[in-house]
């Protein structure tokens, strides 16, 4: 089941990358191609598959939740060009194919991270939903503003630059990647929910708690693949974080020590996805996967 | 009534930066340092001060205009920051003073800019009028994002690199500027008139006509300054347009040519102003400032 699904989502963000992209204006060409590399790179999509999956779960119309999936995708990838600039990571792969800046330039990287991080708030600005007036849009600007700016995904980011080569608590590392990665995790889980038919204080609850362990988990299996990966699996060179002496949890806890905290995440995600009314059959597949993937 | 007027405008934006700045919260102090930094560098506060007046003019609430005014100013700074990186138009000095990646670091230069660009979002999906409800806030942010991102600013950026070293027309020299800094003055003018009791569509294509030829004037004074000013003055070297080889409109028409030109779209300006059925004062007086003004 999850295979079918996440093959279908992936080609439904596809399609809405290439066809949101494909008509922007062609006066700035290089830029426009730049933006259409960053986003069309065969990423794994989990962000868009968990706004996809979290809603059709709850009842919201695909159609309705097209826009988010795209938006959250667009500051997904933004992010993804300027943390590889040589100023930051200096990474020249990303899934195994050259990083923006070095597929182009860097100040084309530099303006596509700019122009999709726009993007993504326009998107969400024009969507027209099939219920609800502006009250919705609104209220998802909110949550994607509050889960990508300062007290989110940069304010991480800028956590991590200043962590690297220093010595950290697990509690500082989990903040960091609460901010870093787990912001818009959650981000993905909550617009869905905002774009379903009315759903009660517990079930935000529980939907909460599975985010949040799914967004640390993820983390954590990140962590561990760039000890135990393959190179060509992950697209990207194995033991980067340890060559760029990066704060990580196979570094605090121990590879052994790192796995545990993973299963432990793994568990609390499914506690979660249990208790909710709903049937999380696919959550949890999905959840498997990220714990257990390889790339 | 122009020197008051400014004084009193810049108070009131650098109080509201200062304010909103020291509200972040502390986990990522470098960040924030840069992020305040980048704000609080003595700008001119063009565009708050359009926001103002216009606004005025049209007798909306200032309180009302002070969310517009900051997020405007965020949008501004955080592509100053950008536009100064070593892979953009690496400026080391901008109003006499070191840029942030100068006196930070790049990296801290990008996430700043980044986190800058999301509070602008953030600031008006978050901003409470004194009237109407969410669709008011919904239609700020389509016209802010409309003019920060490929379709604006950053569409007008990319074409600028483009158009280094390039030969271009004037058609299109007014296009990339109509996009690169006439986007973000048109809609600090459209954002004020958003926030104004109704106006008629009259009074919406004058604001417009004004606007436009504002922008234009602005950018052509920007490039004399660069072959007539004075370094000191200008807070930045006088003749890097010309040694990086920049498409502007002196190299285009020659000083004289440029300086007719903005004569021609001063005259523009106050025409479109003189039409307009309230009291225009202070916009003539500014207008007149911008055309004249050495720094």
């Amino acid at each position: 089941m999850l295979t079918e699904k996440q093959q279908q989502y992936q080609a439904r963000i596809n399609q809405q990358i290439s066809q949101r992209l494909d008509g922007l204006g062609d006066h700035a060409p290089r830029l426009k191609q730049a933006m259409q590399y960053s986003m069309l790179n065969g990423g794994k999509r989990m962000r868009p598959f968990l706004v996809y999956a979290t809603g059709e779960m709850l009842g919201a119309e695909l159609v309705d939740l097209d826009p988010v999936a795209l938006a959250i995708e667009c500051i997904h990838a933004y992010s993804l060009v300027h943390d590889d600039l040589p100023a930051m990571d200096d990474d020249d792969l990303r899934r195994g194919k050259p990083t923006c800046h070095i597929a182009f330039d860097e100040a084309s990287a530099i303006l596509a991270g700019d122009a999709l991080q726009t993007l993504a708030f326009d998107i969400i600005a024009n969507a027209s939903f099939t219920q609800n007036g502006a009250e919705l849009n609104l209220k998802l600007l909110k949550i994607l503003s509050n889960a990508s700016g300062y007290q989110g995904m940069c304010g991480g980011q800028a956590m991590d630059l200043a962590a690297t080569g220093a010595s950290i608590s697990q509690t500082q590392l989990q903040h960091l990647h609460n901010l870093k990665t787990g912001a818009l995790i959650k981000a993905s889980v909550d617009m869905a929910a905002c774009l379903s038919a009315k759903i009660d204080a517990q079930t935000n609850k529980l939907l909460d708690e599975f985010s949040s362990a799914l967004g640390l988990a993820f983390q954590v299996q990140d962590d561990i693949l760039d000890v135990v990966g393959d190179s060509q699996t992950l697209g990207k060179p194995q033991g980067s974080d340890q060559a760029h002496n990066k704060s990580t949890y196979p570094a605090l806890l121990g590879l052994s020590g790192a796995k545990d905290y993973l299963h432990q995440l793994h568990q609390q995600a499914l506690h979660a996805l249990d208790a909710l009314p709903y049937n999380t059959r696919l959550l949890k597949e999905f959840t498997q996967f990220i714990v257990q993937r390889n790339y």
